[in-house]
């Protein structure tokens, strides 16, 4: 460590106000280097964090945190933040388990407002924050940051709509970067910036133009339709900002964000007004590290890697992820069937989606940080007669759980959710592990719900909800699949049905997905103290295997393991069958108990959870144990 | 009937091509009698399909339904609609049990494209349809209405901003009636045409300008800063559609929706465009019957009424609703704690809240149809010292689940929720029954829930909630109350106490919310037949009473009653918590089976689904009888 740095001697945004702006910019790319530096060991959210430092030294400069107010929406641009708030010590830490969190986390710091990790939400948090201070009548600063791609989010509209309104007062700085995580999606997108550039959109407009000039005269209608033109022509050549304006923001300019003094010199007008202003700043992503800057969707998350060349660091070879499988999967399906169209929100690589893209870019929407509009979209794509499949996370399906209830399943349509990332995660913590979709598929009628428990599978229940039809749900975990090979032409799995893995009279495990693997490794423990444990891969979240639970029951024990919440989940579904059946049998349910789970590497949090294969079979040894006491 | 009634001759849309302008108008007219006449007997959702009513006749007039596609937002201006498309004869039983929708239902005509029940989802549906049209290579015309009130949901933008960048054919046709269902919420609206007078904005914009206009000079800032307000100042005489233009969609003028002739003329020429265009049109909520044109919002959804005079049909006395037991309960809870806020989502009066608005205008927060902002802006509010409560049906808060989660239950958040219309709605049908809330709000960890079975409990519930802090969740029914005192200074529930209501050794009713009373009618039919059933009111659906439900299983059977599905529900719940304790009894769980629940009146609607007394008394012995068998 470099002894005379600037970042070793801030210890609170404090010390940022007796810098000069040349002193600032250094610890800019002091900051670049130790955010290189660890997560080039850890692993993280570079690009966004690189692309940011600027914004935050500016903001802690200015402000008074944690009296003000400093709110960020998708939290992973936040690395600078973390490290001019007393967390350089921690930072080699980041992500990790016990570690500090890659996103802002309320009981990490005091200057963590919030906890940021889904999109588009840091503008209603700040509405609250701002709408507080007016009742309270105190004067603390309420800033917002949130990137271009976010804003493209439903919520971010219906914030802005609010604060404009009530002329709250908070600053909102639009880190507008220029590209959404994997690129620009949506008018808006354009209108930062390229409106008055694009080609495509000047054709529609001149044609319509056309169309009204050679029309014959239509009264009213036609005048108003060519003064309207008019206008709209007229506007087309004023800069960017009017949107917000008309939305009762004031908004700046766009202000370079690597420019320091520029920012400060903004940002203080802005905190003065005391009133709603959009601060528009530009950045690049990835800036100050030339392999970020090259390739900066693929440093948004990345691994670890050479700090010199931008690679990865070397893989050790082994199974493709679940989402690869998935996306080719997808593709030989639309292969044969022309219908099939392909929806992300703003995921294209995340959900295994580029190859899609790549063959078939007419049927592949990516509708931006937005998935109440991709849910509800596939309504429509398959009331006009296409198969729409929407690959979301898990945990970013939340968002949409009212669409695909009743834009989706209430009028019983051909929607495909691909739920990847469902289950534990990992480093990026509790706000995206998949822990709620077991429960929310599950409950909404006429939704059909597979976890599939190896790869072959997933292509067989791609296949399954394509065939079939109707609202169907599939849930697949993060990371490398089971290494068994994919069938070319999967089959059609018959519905409810399970398949047996392994069997056993003294104990059934009913087992949900990735789990299944798992419990027959914990099969095989039990079966080294004497326990034959039959395994079952149920298959079928919905509906269940019937006659599987029922044979269960001439076992001294039903155990389900489930990646997933226990409330509501899987297990109690079995035990919910169970009763319906008139059978009284003992159940332990393995599953996620009812916390949030942390970050950390996947595995120690399985075990944690009690989820590994030693953790099943305890449980299971425990249980037996309790019933001959 | 009037035989001479062109309505009675328009048997489907088709037949309105063959009319002029001024049969057209004289059409709607005949449509507004027979639509007051039968909602004055059915009730209904009257003062905006009042308005809609030219638009509709326009539109059906010159596209090709249900070859073109037709969407509504909202449903509930469409019945004109429902009129033309063949359901004259229908239209008396107009939201009745087996009779026709009161919202557009796919499976009861092919001219209702999508159940539009929930707000904003018009625009999304119509953008896969306009994108199914590009794909397929047809030339079907696809056209949405959405009213102003549901263009402030989220999603609606984010279905702008997608069509707007796609460039998809299809024409949005804005009613525009100056008022979402309680009053106008939101920059958007006044976006909508009073931009330009609103005071208040020019005041805070002009003291904004002095500002600039009176610092020193802040270099390129300040600059762009006047150059910038120039811009916008100019854009202030601008008419008000270049935020709609600058998403890439071709705005219309206002036209007047009630002039048949100008709104065909105007939406011809948007037809022929084949591209985003949005169609604005000024419609009176309420145009063409004086009452509701004085008193839109109590005729917004009103039950049945004197056509004279438009007052209410007499209603027997009775118990006050849940809704005003809360919405007094909150008022008193507020005068005593001033961090109190209250939070709405356009739904001042059907959440109870116009006492509490009244009382501390500060203090209540009404946000438009925007859900998402609610629950995130209430995380906010709770960070910044407040006790939000947002009060919001049962299923509307289906768009904000993800809120509810990571923005409130994460960090742990102060924020009580108060679900209204939980359990069965009646007449609105499956788009508005609160089906889904005690599984949604269960699966989250760090929420309590409470469902309390009388008004008395809801008083008790809401003073538990503010007292113990944490995100909470109370659900209660649509309806009247039981009739029971409410107490003034209601005392702190304790957690994870039920109530025994009665006791019995055969079985134990294990009964959540409202369906506790009928639970105890249940066991005096039971009694008569010499079966003695204990009735718990469980009052909590987390953490539950494990006491209760232990003692349950002394008992020859637990009977679980709630109104909520079944898969994920409290029934489950209780199946987990047996397990989890290592006990098997048997169990019988009641509540609303993995179906979609139809429109009609409440009490029909329980009893079909078994939930009546003589329905939870026959499945009891039903079940104990198969014991013996």
């Amino acid at each position: 460590m470099d002894e005379a740095r600037i970042l070793d001697a801030v210890r609170s945004p404090a010390d940022l106000k007796v810098l000069t702006d040349e002193e600032l910019a250094i610890l800019a790319q002091e900051i670049r280097e130790e955010m290189v530096s660890v997560t080039s060991r850890t692993g993280g959210h570079l690009a966004s964090s690189l692309g940011a430092v600027e914004i935050i030294l500016a903001v802690h400069s200015l402000i008074d945190a944690p009296k003000d107010r400093f709110v960020f929406d998708v939290g992973h641009q936040a690395y600078a933040h973390k490290l001019v708030t007393g967390r350089l010590g921690e930072f080699e830490t980041l992500r990790s388990y016990g570690g500090i969190s890659g996103f802002p986390k309320p009981g990490e710091s005091p200057y963590d407002v919030h906890p940021s990790g889904h999109a588009s939400d840091s503008l209603s948090v700040a509405t609250g924050l701002a709408k507080a201070r007016v009742l309270s009548g105190t004067d603390e600063k309420v800033v917002a940051l949130i990137g271009d791609a976010a804003l493209s989010g439903g919520m971010a509209f219906e914030a802005l709509n609010y604060m404009g309104a009530e002329q709250l007062p908070l600053v909102v700085i639009l880190n507008d970067n220029e590209r959404s995580i994997s690129r620009n999606v949506g008018a808006l997108m354009k209108h930062l910036g390229y409106m008055r550039t694009t080609a495509e959109y000047r054709d529609a407009r001149d044609s319509f133009q056309e169309l009204l000039e050679t029309s014959a005269p239509l009264g009213r209608a036609m005048v108003r339709f060519g003064k309207n033109m008019k206008e709209s022509i007229k506007q087309m050549v004023i800069p960017h900002s009017m949107m917000f304006e008309q939305l009762g923001i004031v908004c700046t300019a766009p202000v370079d964000g690597h420019d320091i003094a520029a920012l400060r010199e903004t940002l203080a007008v802005c905190l003065a007004a005391d009133a709603p202003v959009l601060m528009h700043v530009v950045t690049k992503k990835g800036a100050g590290y030339e392999p970020a800057l090259r390739d900066p969707e693929r440093f948004h998350g990345v691994g670890p890697f050479d700090i010199a060349t931008g690679a990865d660091a070397p893989k050790k070879p082994g199974p493709p992820s679940y989402t690869a499988v998935f996306g080719e999967a997808l593709v030989r399906e639309a292969r044969a069937d022309d219908r099939i169209v392909a929806i992300t929100a703003a995921m294209e690589g995340g959900t295994g989606l580029k190859p899609f893209a790549a063959e078939f870019p007419e049927r592949f929407v990516d509708v931006g940080i937005a998935e109440e509009q991709a849910v509800a979209m596939a309504s429509g794509l398959a009331i006009g007669g296409k198969k729409p499949v929407v690959a979301i996370y898990s945990t970013f399906m939340q968002r949409a759980i009212d669409q695909m209830a009743i834009d989706c399943a209430l009028p019983d349509l051909d929607v495909v959710f691909a739920l990847d990332r469902a289950g534990i995660v990992g480093e990026d913590g509790p706000t995206h592990h998949g822990m709620f979709d077991l429960v929310y598929t599950r409950m909404i009628p006429n939704m059909r719900v597979v976890a599939p428990s190896d790869e072959a599978e997933l292509a067989s229940a791609l296949r399954t909800a394509l065939a079939l039809g109707g609202p169907f749900a599939i849930r697949y975990p993060r990371g490398a699949a089971e290494g068994v090979p994919v069938p070319e032409d999967p089959p059609v799995l018959p519905v409810g049905v399970s398949r047996l893995l392994r069997d056993g009279d003294d104990v059934a495990i009913l087992a949900f997905g990735c789990m299944a693997p798992r419990a027959v490794k914990a099969a095989r423990l039990l079966a080294a103290r004497g326990i034959e444990a039959r395994v079952v891969d149920m298959r079928w979240v919905k509906p269940m295997d019937e006659e599987a639970i029922r044979d269960a029951c001439d076992t001294r024990l039903i155990v389900t393991v489930e990646a997933g919440v226990i409330a509501g989940g899987a297990g109690e579904g079995v035990c919910g069958y169970l009763a319906e059946m008139g059978l009284d049998s003992p159940v332990r349910m393995l599953g996620v108990p009812d916390v949030f789970v942390p970050q950390g590497r996947a595995d120690l949090l399985v075990d944690d959870l009690g989820l590994s294969p030693e953790g099943i079979a305890d449980a299971i040894l425990e249980t037996l144990a309790e019933q001959v006491a």
